[in-house]
């Protein structure tokens, strides 16, 4: 804790204005002493919004509350916290996202239907809205454009570095802007390590357009991540879309499979996939980033089910920690994920170095070049099932001493 | 590595011989030095086999031989070695277990088919079958009844102590007897901590009658138990009967519904219990026993897949070796499930103590109760999902820096 992740970026790239969203931090003391904790986001009337919520059984209350809001589509601010994740608090829970969302309409003059809020933190402590109290009004106040780093700041809990991405993209004649930040460090560990993704857009894209766009780019970079195959109850994806390039001459998009969307889907994917690759970059104990692909599947799906089984599975992942090209456990993770295998037309590389094939090991295996190879930040570990045209690829880090650490000393 | 883990038994039990089986061990030299690492069993004519293999796609060539040899049930010895797994070993694998099933046939004299094999160890690595051609007479000459702390000893891997469980049965007038050793303490490890389970019965019952008695006794012993939600490409139970006890008048025994198998399947029930309890107690790594009980699932099988969603997961595990009764995590787990589950029906216990109940932290919990509960070796966890009558159990151990350390620096 408290160091970088090897695996980081090297620089937090600068984010421009973005018309339409102004961003405010403040302190409110949910749980951190010294750092902001509180985010707001105020949107122009007319921004539309579309969200990817987690899929547990026992959601938050913020991921309900966005869940019955994101039916209307429309947004004017946007509440986070870091801190508390107000999960599993009951009754409690549901009152404080009404009392935020109420505190947050009075004071940027909207409907609280047009509040959207996500909260991460601890889980079960009753979350004190009342503290949202006090610096509401100052932050409507001091929101401004630009303020991206500070916004992607305030959300961290056990990040160990801002995740920011944009782009930029044509919409007709008009050039639009995609800006984005996330959180999260586990994917998905429900106390201090929720995924939480921000997208904004001045593109003019109604809420249903929005929907399922994000529907189709999330399936290959969000979901496509995974760090220790644990969900989170707050998991929250929001994309606003403020619509202010239409002043500079943008069309107004109403279907995802407008043939003009061509160049921004582009740039959204390239978003997601940034930010979604800068979470498992900061994997709770990463020393590694792990790119798993898998070919030769009877189908994409059968080729996602196979890659996250290796990227779930504690073996290979400890064994890349200990820079270990132990493919062994790779033929097992791919043995136990229950899709079709067969042993003697499996193929494994690392890198680019074969180290199997055809049901055993590849007779030109070298111990150190491959060995050479595990020392490095980056691993691609590539498995051809020889089977059918399924591609998939997913992306995971290393199982380190220090994940166990952090998730074993957190609150004792 | 090194130490006994601090959950073994107190004490090994002693095994009585068990009539119609004699057992040997030798040092062949296939990875470890100076110890043991074949095991010899032979079997009076007449002796039925049944088995349970592992459902990997990827299996080892023993595995493949068992499966074959399994479908005419007869059986007059078994090979087992450790230091080498024999799997993903293509042609050779082959070859090399048909050697060694004719090695032994023609040393005890039997049919190659009578000859079950199982190996535990390193997976990709070549097994070089002629090593055991020096030591197969020896074993034979040598194999007497009552060794079965050697061949538990014989069997170890990254074990840290044997696992041995013996119990008797009343069949007919008749009083049988039921042996039984296992290894493996990932579950399950394909380098070194593979699960193997030897069990062995004087009672006269056919092999048709033990599929169905070891396919139902399996499933609430070694198929509920999980440590790492690995699966080997190797895992091995056999059940053996020699049949001996007929000499004393049990009464032979043709299918699994026969009313007289009712105290017999309660004894092979409990050495079942006994042995996959003495994995998870022998979990790598393990400082902490985990019993997961899900009780008000929908299903019995809706109530295995939460229970084993909750065992699997790493933040669930990790809360536990840092003694943290973090049930918020319990919740993420059961969320994650994908059974039918409502949080406002949840409620959880660490041992007796209510942590959770209704959708919230229990109004009594007392946090300093709960972490003295934490720091014993056996941690009881309890969902009720509030919906049905559905109940299971599954038992796993925590997650600590040393597995890590035993999977991550293992090879390297």
């Amino acid at each position: 804790m408290g160091t970088v992740s090897p695996l980081a970026p090297a620089a937090v790239p600068g984010l421009p204005p973005l018309a339409g969203v102004r961003l405010a931090t403040a302190a409110a003391g949910i749980r951190y002493a010294g750092r902001t904790d509180v985010l707001l986001a105020l949107f122009d009337p007319g921004t539309s919004v579309a969200g990817v919520l987690t899929r547990s059984k026992c959601p938050s209350a913020p991921v309900e509350w966005c869940r019955e809001k994101l039916k209307a589509g429309k947004a004017r601010a946007l509440v986070v916290n870091s801190g508390n994740a107000n999960a599993f608090t009951g009754k409690n829970g549901r009152e404080a996202t009404r009392f935020t969302a109420a505190l947050a309409a009075r004071a940027s003059q909207c409907k609280p239907g047009e509040v959207f809020l996500a909260s991460t933190g601890v889980i079960g402590e009753p979350l004190k809205a009342t503290q949202f109290d006090g610096v509401m009004d100052g932050l409507v106040a001091a929101a401004k454009p630009g303020a991206w780093l500070e916004a992607a700041q305030a959300i961290m809990t056990t990040d160990t570095f801002p995740k920011l991405a944009t782009a930029s993209a044509k919409l007709g004649k008009a050039t639009v802007r995609i800006n984005g930040f996330a959180k999260g460090a586990g994917m998905i560990a429900p106390d201090m390590a929720t995924m939480l993704a921000f997208v904004f857009t001045d593109a003019p894209i109604s809420a249903s357009a929005l929907r399922a766009l994000l529907k189709s780019e999330v399936d290959d970079t969000f979901n496509a991540v995974t760090i220790d195959g644990d969900t989170s109850t707050s998991d929250t994806l929001l994309l606003f879309a403020t619509g202010a390039a239409a002043k500079s001459g943008a069309p107004r998009i109403s279907s995802a499979s407008d043939g003009r969307l061509k160049d921004f889907r582009r740039a959204l994917h390239g978003v997601l996939a940034d930010l979604s690759e800068q979470i498992a970059r900061d994997g709770e104990g990463a020393r590694k980033l792990v790119r798993i692909t898998v070919k030769g599947a009877v189908s994409k799906k059968s080729a996602r089910r196979v890659a996250l089984s290796i990227a779930n599975s504690p073996l290979v992942k400890t064994a890349i920690a200990g820079e270990d090209a132990n493919w062994g456990r790779v033929v097992m993770a791919v043995g136990k994920a229950g899709e079709p295998a067969e042993r003697d037309r499996l193929a494994i590389w690392f890198g680019d170095i074969r180290v199997a094939a055809k049901g055993a090991r590849d007779p030109a295996y070298d111990e150190a070049e491959v060995s050479a190879y595990m020392k490095g930040h980056v691993i691609d570990l590539t498995v051809d099932l020889g089977l059918g045209r399924g591609t998939d690829r997913v992306l995971t880090c290393d199982l380190t001493k220090e994940y166990v650490a952090i998730n074993g000393d957190y609150r004792s």
